[in-house]
This record gives C-alpha cells, sequence and structure tokens, in this order.
C-alpha cells in the first residue's frame, strides 16, 4: 500500500508541465483543452511536453472539455418506499444486461442507479452522460431532475403526466392487456378479474384502462383487485386470496406482473383451486419459473432485453445529437401454457 | 411531485449559510471543508446554521472533499479479443445483481465496465471509488492501472502474479476440482477427462494443477484438453468432440465452466454417446439451463451472489479506510444430477 501512495504522488500534473515549459498553468491548460487565444506553435510545443512526461488528463478536466464521462445509467423503478431490490425480477435482470451488452458495443459502461438516488446532486455524482429511466411514475422526480440538468433521458414505458414525450420504448400494455383477455375468452372465460398494482406506473394505467374498456365490450363484469402501495412488490399473496376468495369465484385471473406469480400460486393452492380446471391464469411479464414451474403459465412476454436495446440506442442517439424518431413500440409476445387450459387457441 | 419542484427550487446554497450567519462565503466553505485556521466555534456555528438551513454540498464540493463519487464498479473479464458478452455467462448475470444490490444497500450505484476499457484514462472517466474485479488475468492490466490510480480494488479470484494480495474472495477451485473428481471416482469413473480454457485465469490454473496432483494421487491417466484462447468462450462443441472421440474414449468428464456445456451435450449427441450410461459428466459452474435441461447436470455452484456480495463489502471497507481480513474463501456447493449417474453418493 505504501508503494502506491508512491506512484499516485508522483503523477504529473498540469503544473508539472507549465514549470518544465516555464509557461503559466492557465497557458497549458488553454492549450490543451482548446480554449483561449494562443498560437499553435504553443499548442504544439505543450501538447509535446505533456505527451512526453506522461501527463493525463484528469477525470474532471476531460468530462469538462468533452462534457462526456463515458457511462450511461440504468435506472430501475421504485416502489413507494424505495427499498424493493428490482433488479431480483428477472425482467429488470434480463433488461439490465441487456442495456449494459448494448452500452459496451458503443464503447460505454453501464451505471445501475440506488433506489435511493434523489434529487440533482445524486444524478451529478452519478455523472453518467445520459439515462434510461425504467417505468417512471407520474411527475416522475427522477425525470425532472435529470431534465433540469440537461442530461438526455429515454424512457422505458410512459411518465403519463407527459403524453407527448417522444424519447420512450414502450412494450404497448393496452394492446398486451387485450391479447391476454382475447386469449382467456376464447379459452371459455365469462368472469375475468385483473390483479393489479395501485401505481401511477404508466403500465398499470394503460393495464387498467384497457381491462375496463374491454369488459364494456364484452359485457363483463369488471372484477378488479389494486395492490395497494405498501404491498405493491410483495407477491401478491394476500390480494389473490381476497380476489379468489370472492362469491362468485372468478374463472380466470390476469396477474399483472410477474412478480406476483408465487403468491397467486400459493393462494391458488390455499383455496383448492385448480389449474387451469377451476381457474385460467396469465400474467404480465414472462420468466424462466413461469416457463418451467408447475403448471407452466401462460405469459406475455414483453421482450425486456429488446425494449432496453432500444432504449440504450435511442439514448446514444440523444447523447449523440443525431435525430431520434419516437416513441418505439416493442413487440410483445403472447406465450401460451398450461394455465390458460389445455385448448388450441386459433391462431396461436 | 410539484411541492418536491417548490422545495428544490429554494435549494439552499453556501452563500444562503454564509448571509444566513453574516460571514463570507470562504469563511463558510473552509469551515465545512475543513480548510484554512478557523476557531473550532466558528466551525461549529458554521455547521449547525448548514444543518438548520438544509444545506447539501454539491456533487463538485463533495467529490472534492471527499474524493468520492458514490460509484462502485465491476469488472467482468474479458476474452482475448474483448468482444465476449460475459454477462451473457448466467453466474456473471447473478454475480452483477448481486454486487448491485450490495452497492445499493450502501446507497452506491454500481458501473458495469465495457470489456474494452483500458489504462487509467478510461477509470478517471468511470470515476469509480472503487472496483471489483472479476476473474482478473496473471499480470492483469486493469489491476496494475488501478493501483496506479490509487482506486481501491477487490477481485474475485487471484491475478496468478500476485499469489499474497490480500483483497480476494475465492472459490477455491483446487478444491472444488477435488470435489469433483472424488464425486465421478465414487460414481465408478476411472478415466476422467478435464476440458479447460488455457488462459491465465487463476481458476483454471487452480483446476488444472488439481486435477494434475489428484490423478497423481490415484495412479490416474492425465486425460486434458485445453481450450485454444481464440475458442475460450465459445461452447467448447469442437474441443469436447477431440477429447470424446479420442480412444480409449474416457468414462466422465469434467468441464470446467458452465459456458461448455451446450457443446459438450452436443458432441455426445453426435458421438452417440449416453449420458449417464456412457460418460459422466460434471461442470465447474451452475446454471438453470445445468438445473433444469435434459439431462440435469452435476455441478459446482461456486455461489457467484455470495461471492459478490462479500467482494462489494470487503471493498466497501477498503474504500471507507476500515480494516480488511482478506482472502476470503467462499464456500462452494456440489449439485449432484443425473449426469453422474443415479446411484446415490455417502454423505452427497
Amino acid at each position: 500500500m505504501a508503494e502506491r501512495g508512491a506512484a499516485r504522488s508522483r503523477r504529473t500534473t498540469i503544473r508539472d508541465v507549465a514549470e518544465h515549459l516555464g509557461l503559466s498553468v492557465s497557458t497549458v491548460s488553454s492549450s490543451l483543452n482548446g480554449g483561449g487565444t494562443l498560437k499553435e506553435s504553443t499548442r504544439e510545443r505543450v501538447r509535446q511536453a505533456a505527451a512526453e512526461l506522461g501527463y493525463r488528463p484528469s477525470r474532471t478536466a476531460l468530462a469538462f472539455r468533452l462534457g462526456r464521462t463515458g457511462t450511461i445509467a440504468y435506472s430501475l423503478p421504485t416502489a413507494d418506499d424505495g427499498s424493493v431490490p428490482m433488479l431480483d425480477v428477472e425482467a429488470y435482470m434480463i433488461g439490465a444486461r441487456a442495456a449494459a451488452n448494448a452500452a459496451f458495443e458503443a464503447g460505454y459502461a453501464l451505471t445501475l442507479t440506488p433506489p435511493t438516488i434523489r434529487g440533482e446532486e445524486g444524478w451529478n455524482l452519478i455523472g453518467a452522460d445520459g439515462v434510461v429511466l425504467c417505468d417512471p411514475v407520474q411527475g416522475d422526480e427522477r425525470l425532472a431532475s435529470l431534465e433540469r440538468l440537461g442530461v438526455p433521458v429515454v424512457t422505458i414505458e410512459r411518465d403519463s403526466s407527459r403524453p407527448d414525450w417522444p424519447y420512450v420504448v414502450t412494450g404497448d400494455y393496452e394492446r398486451n392487456t387485450r391479447t391476454l383477455l382475447d386469449h382467456l375468452h376464447e379459452r371459455g372465460a365469462r368472469r375475468i378479474a385483473l390483479l393489479a398494482p395501485d401505481a401511477s406506473w404508466s403500465s398499470a394505467e394503460d393495464t387498467i384502462r384497457a381491462y375496463r374498456e374491454w369488459a364494456t365490450e364484452h359485457g363483463a363484469e369488471e372484477i378488479v383487485r389494486l395492490i395497494p402501495p405498501a404491498r405493491i412488490n410483495h407477491d401478491a399473496y394476500v390480494d389473490a386470496l381476497e380476489l379468489l376468495g370472492s362469491d362468485p369465484r372468478p374463472d380466470a385471473l390476469v396477474a399483472s406482473a410477474e412478480q406476483y406469480r408465487p403468491g397467486v400460486l400459493r393462494a391458488c393452492r390455499d383455496l383448492g383451486i385448480g389449474i387451469p380446471d377451476q381457474l385460467l391464469i396469465a400474467i404480465g411479464g414472462d420468466s424462466q419459473a413461469a416457463e418451467h414451474g408447475d403448471p407452466p403459465i401462460t405469459a406475455i412476454d414483453f421482450q425486456p432485453a429488446l425494449q432496453s436495446e432500444l432504449a440504450v440506442q435511442m439514448l446514444l442517439r440523444r447523447i449523440e445529437g443525431d435525430a431520434v424518431e419516437g416513441p418505439i413500440v416493442s413487440e410483445s409476445m403472447l406465450r401460451v401454457r398450461a394455465s390458460s387450459g389445455r385448448g388450441q387457441t386459433p391462431g396461436a
């Protein structure tokens, strides 16, 4: 460790270059940073001396000159208490991985931000050249802070207070919800319940609106259970229990998030409800566990890797000042499995 | 949200504190930053007023004072061509997720660095307060650069040119290799082959050394196939084909990395080798696919989440200047599955 200290103290500074040349620090700084009104021969002399002496610009100087740090941030959604480890949700982990790979391809690092990040100081410390913001809430504080700082942002799903925001990749949850409802209806369900978070995420809002519209169009009863904020990222066991314990019982359930799957399945076990014989189940969001579990669960795969890749690519264009066309609607896929019945769906 | 915005626009500056106290800005600054030759009573007065007025230091002030950005970096291994997306290896993804969660818990962001990162400038731009370096090669350039910069590093596995490096979390690949060999031997294997990368990763070196020592101790033939650098992160199909096509054929195979699993299985199919009837298989590194595939594959689970969590905790202690005890040997688990035979292993 002593060696390290010594090595560090020998680092060449801009002052060393100035002393070596008999020039002022500000002249050397201007020469290296492109400012001022110096002769090109002076600049060249400074550059050569800096190279010979092994001067490397500090992070601050580089960032100042280019306005870049070579990092982009990937900001996961937070629940109201800010404590939920969203990376434990498989889709976000897959999204983060795809974002990192897309960033790496462009030579950028990817910073995963802590859920506690707040305000402009927090973002300044991260020092990202741009931010991919996952699932903003309505009037998202992070988005507002970043705009005040002039940091380019691309969101995955919308801040619903900004209907015209173009820098967004969306899985189109209205369409996805209709796809799930149509599928369950084709499989014979007539009392389809919805389990969704009581949150201002646009995906939740779009899901609930689409469900209500679809119910009206089909003359179906609306059976909606909104999960209160305090339980928003729990496994939804309590909520599923109440919803499925009602009389008459729903004959199908759409759980709007993959993380509700374990609680829904546990509630079915505890109530003695057979899947798919007594209840069809479909979830908004896919996972390995949904695919390989018992029973396998029908799901909307909103392709989180594709979404994150598209978001990073859009963000890099914003950072580079290139033209950006948005919003982008990314494709989602219906994965039909045993939980929605054993029949064949036409066209599925 | 409007409230929050309003609060933000009233942000307290160092100037507000100065005006409130009737002191100069530089006096307030010195008081808060520890410079200058002020009386302790003045410093205390300033600190109290700053706290009462809700003053929070800016990024620049914080970074300047503490030399901190509130980010730690997680640096994945690179192959020789630097192009391999290591996050696609499940264990690294799980490790990165655990590292992020451990960083978040301490209020830090986690930066995943691109495989192209080189030299001090690159690390300066990232601006991390410390780095977790996964699987350094011998004489790792990243480790050397970071030491020159004085940035604290913790490695997962060793740089084998630094046998006394204390800041390391290791899965103990010598012990793991012996565990796999003993298990296969107990299951009746007498010609156990090894497939390992020809790389200077300490995990590979330890694996190969332990294999050779074990073979000597058991009077067994050494059947080793080293995967050349150009194919080091491919699926090992070509290498498995050659190894398993030899005569006499091995009766068991240890593939030292999880990413070799698909190629090994394909080679077995193409050669018509039944698992486990004609060949027992075990791999160093676990995955969902190893667990749920057909057949399920016996594996060493070196618990990448635990390793990364321990590494981040050690790194945070280094950053804070706390005492660090290393190296840490993290526990690995043998996961016995169908690929190593259907018998019961005593004590497994």
